[in-house]
């Protein structure tokens, strides 16, 4: 998928909201563990409830690691699942990569060509090689950690240099000169809602993903007003408080309601 | 495994050599292609040969992950293989991860628990809450980047403050304040020898894994004057230059050959 395609179903949706998957089985419905793949199953269900309310889904690796080859089975499941029904969605593999050349190409491959996401997470610590790779693959975005909504994001990402410059500046300044930069998306946290007229300065037309609505304690109205641009350039991910909002039978219906919610707050914001 | 069994290993070996797996279908040797589990195999080669000069071996998880599912079988495959028949060897899981605090906590579980590793290597950029999630853990070793082997690891690591400290010192001082924080070891690239002088100021006690010696010319003399400590306190790895050191069907023995020689080296450096 490119820019614009994300850009125009923003437009026929009305949304720009990204519902995260972190699909962890003491949260997930009790009846679905009698199932062959539960997590698979909760995720189905999830995306045929909220598909037309979301442009993006973002299923958090971690949590399909943690269950070790069933884990992923059941990344694999969900991802062709999506892409074969839903293919006007936006895929992000939040992985949160990063390694010296040769090994970010390996992990670009698992993500961009073995399970086919539309875009991937990537930490900027190694720097330019370390992400260039994943740059290399056309009509693929890199999704470069910049300003995290953690607490522990303010250890190192605000240290200033000796011009004053902090350092999640000069990794958004640094990244645009790299090759293939128009790909990069940058991770910023709603909780800093603060910190988005900086960001625009230095990447004024980039795409944002923000987490940290709902659960984290995020502020959507704040975050649009200083964060969006022309082309919208904002995707707002919400996990926990749409897929968990009922662990009953009942999941499906309530995450509706709560996606609905999100969506139509953003309805709002468009006009 | 804890610190004083691996010290003691090094003295049992005189050797402080890490073998890096990083195993690629179209760099070994063409024969094992017909075999069921071809990157298994190679890597149980590689270890039977090996196991007596190696301290630590560390799976690339990158090159596992390329594979999609059969990946993750050989990557489990080889653990237990290491786990079950060699279990005074340090493993290491290369996997970079880091997240905030409940996703670093599935990294944690399965790289720890689920694959029962004994160290794996974290990415500092999101601070100490996807940090300590890991130090959580038991007898088990959280390995941080600090100063990496790439060219783009000076793109960031070394911004200095308005002090004067650079990011890597930062990284250094601010994880030591961090819970467990002795259960830390760092990654420093053995291209950088004239760093380790002020590591060692700021982290004297802590094990080092070393990268970068070999096929990305670092310098293992230069390393151990200025990086070695009374505990030795170094874990030099070498991935391609061992287990490429032949494509062909004597590749095992090739890979001994390589590895005795390092061990020499190293074993001329403790005397």
């Amino acid at each position: 998928m490119n820019k614009e395609q994300l850009i125009e179903q923003i437009k026929i949706k009305k949304s720009f909201l990204c519902i995260g998957l972190d699909v962890d089985l003491e949260k997930i419905p009790q009846h679905l563990l009698q199932l062959d793949d539960p997590v698979f199953e909760f995720n189905k269900q999830i995306i045929d409830a909220t598909h037309h309310l979301a442009v993006a889904y973002k299923p958090n690796i971690a949590f399909f690691e943690a269950y070790g080859i069933k884990g992923w089975q059941a990344l694999q499941k969900t991802i062709e699942y999506l892409n074969d029904n839903y293919p006007e969605i936006f895929t992000i593999a939040d992985a949160k990569r990063g390694d010296i050349g040769n090994t970010s190409t390996r992990y670009a491959k698992a993500f961009f060509e073995d399970l086919n996401f539309d875009s991937v997470t990537v930490a900027p610590y190694m720097g330019s090689d370390s992400v260039e790779p994943f740059l290399a693959f056309a009509d693929k975005f890199t999704i470069l950690l910049t300003l995290t909504s953690n607490a522990g994001g303010l250890d190192f990402q605000v240290l200033k240099d000796e011009n004053g410059l902090t350092l999640y500046e000069k990794v958004l300044e640094q990244s645009l000169t790299w090759k293939n930069s128009d790909q990069l998306m940058y991770v910023v946290g709603a909780t800093r809602p603060e910190y988005f007229q900086k960001i625009r300065k230095i990447v004024p037309n980039h795409f944002l993903l923000v987490p940290g609505i709902g659960a984290q304690g995020g502020d959507l109205q704040g975050v649009c007003k200083y964060g969006m641009n022309d082309d919208v350039g904002l995707l707002i991910n919400s996990s926990r408080g749409i897929i968990y909002a009922s662990n009953r039978t009942d999941f499906a219906e309530k995450a509706t309601e709560k996606a609905l919610e999100l969506q139509q707050e953003m309805e709002a914001i468009l006009k």
